[in-house]
């Protein structure tokens, strides 16, 4: 055994998370996808079957009282956002994240009021922030600038309404400065709107502590809901009066079941609802939430650095020098919870390592995306993950 | 024996549809409310629990491919096509109806084309149309001005780029004359969007014979999609090219994981898409739908017609007269598959009459909602509502 695999025994043996595992339905593969699809909880089937047959089948209407239908997408929000550092009242789940970018940017854009009519957006974003942006921008009147996250101090003005940024970068796995940057946006009197797909359930993100306004994010990478689960939006409580949402659905209404000609927002995070709640797949999203029980962020944070750093040493030791180039920052303080290697014919290289049971994915046009799910990955996994990537590439 | 009693078996035992029960699971309750929550089709259960435990839990994101995830909102969309009368290659499924709504009217707006600057919306219409609505002239810049259905034929002019209207109507039950209102929005030069909740799965819409440009529905109704089931949108074929989105998410892009920075939509229904599709739901909504497998709409129809026709006379004839009035139109031709009652205290009637197994629902504020679905509600079911009713309110 060398001295990795050794060292790698030893940390899972002392890993005080290791037993989270158990919470998931897992198998022999090594899963460093959990950032792209969570893997299963081991509640949800069960869950799920229940609101099948008995919520649905046998109490049909009568469960959007008595089974908490109704309420569910602020009754989640509140269960997600300990998770992002917010207190309870601000978030509610529902619609994808594309459908949450475009009612936050949208609604930043009106309560910075007149005379800002411009976005900055991330210029190196997953590409439906982007895209979205554009559509709000277009929408409201602004202009929409792209620009890059360490460029934005310097790009902010008085005409900037509001900043769309990612917490986590999708491809490279940088970590951005939530809170130097939502006070820079704010110093120049915009809206901070940020997006947590790559953070949320992998670190710290302290929506509350520092001030953020607006935020999205999903809920299938890190807090392991399912594919296509239910996104999220939250807006920060002193905004929420003020909140103008551009899809004033009837969930939305003060009074949903009056219906009223009239529309009148409700008070609170419900503002942000939107249609009826697609209760199937958020009902299965809280009983996946039910792994973060007793689990601390930060402790899943130092156990996702010690993560991505055992495996950039794994890939040091075994893959030749030149092989492969990692995109991800070494300073912990800019790291997310995945490692990004630059690696010729990076579509083919993957596909074999999943054929050999080590499963993460590629990104156009050259990257092998790994990412580090704390809760069920453990140490010995990332050492068997490096040494078959350097098996593969070599 | 009563006479109505006779002939309500008399009628099951000659209804071809009789045997299509047994796709669903049902109880003893006589429900007369999947106009709202469409009863549980007997293959979802298990479906669900494959996609879980299998699809998710075990092929984890190669399902995105092998399990068909990734195409499943045009697949389905196709599958619900021949049910509102439309080719295949103009739905998509996805998103709640009212985020659709928006889609369909913003897009609409834009198809119209320049100096047209009028929306008109059906002034009965279930609330969030008009809420979304109002935000999508506002964000166009058009002025919305809520129409009675049958005054929209004076209404139109000049100025009008799109009319959102309701196929049947959510509180009367009354259906409005797709085919002729179609025409004339055309002949004004404008757009017809139309809301097909309640009507799809229901009785013939014709989209394609009629000309309709976009439409909008639920799948949770009649279509037995389950709570909050994703939506559709239609973009009719020869529009699609010039369809243009106010939610341009990644998944309507040309091309999804080429991760480009600039936008360029799709060809075909799958620009309707936005973000990643909502996989549980939906495929629990792929298995519903097979209850419709050799089922013709028009028989359907036909049953619904029978049903309708039918608690109207038993109510009638056992209700005392002037203790109910029926908003439901008598003539066929503007009935839809619900029976709506005006009646004292309905919300307390609608309480006693499901705790003695008849479900229907209460709308504000004074009716008493009952909806016929033909594929699992039978003569004897119609004649036992009518009766509990005539004891409950007697």
């Amino acid at each position: 055994m060398s001295e990795l695999a050794v060292r790698a025994e030893k940390s899972d043996a002392a890993d005080e998370l290791a037993g989270l595992r158990e919470r998931f339905v897992l198998d022999e593969a090594v899963y460093l996808d959990g950032n792209s699809l969570g893997a299963l909880p081991a509640a949800v089937p069960g869950r799920l079957d229940d609101v099948v047959r008995r919520q649905w089948g046998s109490l049909r209407i009568r469960s959007w009282d008595e089974s908490g239908w109704w309420t569910a997408p602020e009754r989640i929000g509140d269960r997600i956002a300990p998770l992002v550092g917010a207190a309870a009242g601000q978030i509610v789940v529902g619609d994808s994240t594309s459908v949450n970018v475009f009612k936050a940017l949208v609604g930043a854009v009106r309560l910075a009021g007149e005379g800002r009519d411009e976005i900055l957006v991330d210029a190196t974003t997953f590409p439906t922030d982007g895209y979205i942006a554009q559509s709000a921008a277009r929408m409201t009147g602004c202009e929409l600038r792209p620009v890059a996250p360490d460029e934005v101090a310097d790009a902010l003005g008085p005409r900037t309404a509001a900043v769309l940024l990612n917490h986590v970068d999708y491809r490279t796995g940088r970590l951005h400065d939530l809170p130097s940057l939502t006070a820079a946006i704010h110093a120049a009197g915009a809206l901070a709107v940020w997006d947590l797909c790559h953070s949320a359930g992998a670190l710290p993100v302290g929506l509350d502590a520092h001030g953020v306004d607006l935020a999205v994010g999903c809920t299938y990478k890190y807090l392991n809901g399912g594919p296509g689960a239910p996104a999220y939006l939250y807006v920060r409580r002193d905004l929420q009066d003020r909140f103008d949402s551009p899809l004033p659905g009837w969930n939305s209404h003060a009074e949903p079941f009056g219906m009223r000609t009239a529309y009148e927002p409700a008070a609170g995070a419900v503002r942000g609802r939107v249609g009826t709640p697609d209760i199937l797949s958020m009902l299965a999203l809280e009983a996946a939430l039910e792994v973060w029980d007793g689990v601390s962020v930060e402790a899943v944070r130092a156990k996702s650095l010690a993560l991505t750093d055992f495996f950039l040493e794994c890939v040091g030791a075994y893959v030749p020098e030149g092989v492969v180039e990692s995109l991800t920052p070494a300073a912990h303080a800019e790291r997310g919870s995945q490692v990004a290697l630059r690696c010729r014919d990076a579509g083919a290289v993957m596909k074999r390592l999943v054929e050999r049971g080590v499963v993460g994915d590629f990104r156009s046009p050259d990257i092998l995306r790994f990412g580090f799910t704390p809760l069920y990955v453990g140490f010995a996994d990332v050492e068997r993950a490096a040494r078959v990537l350097a098996e593969t590439v070599g």
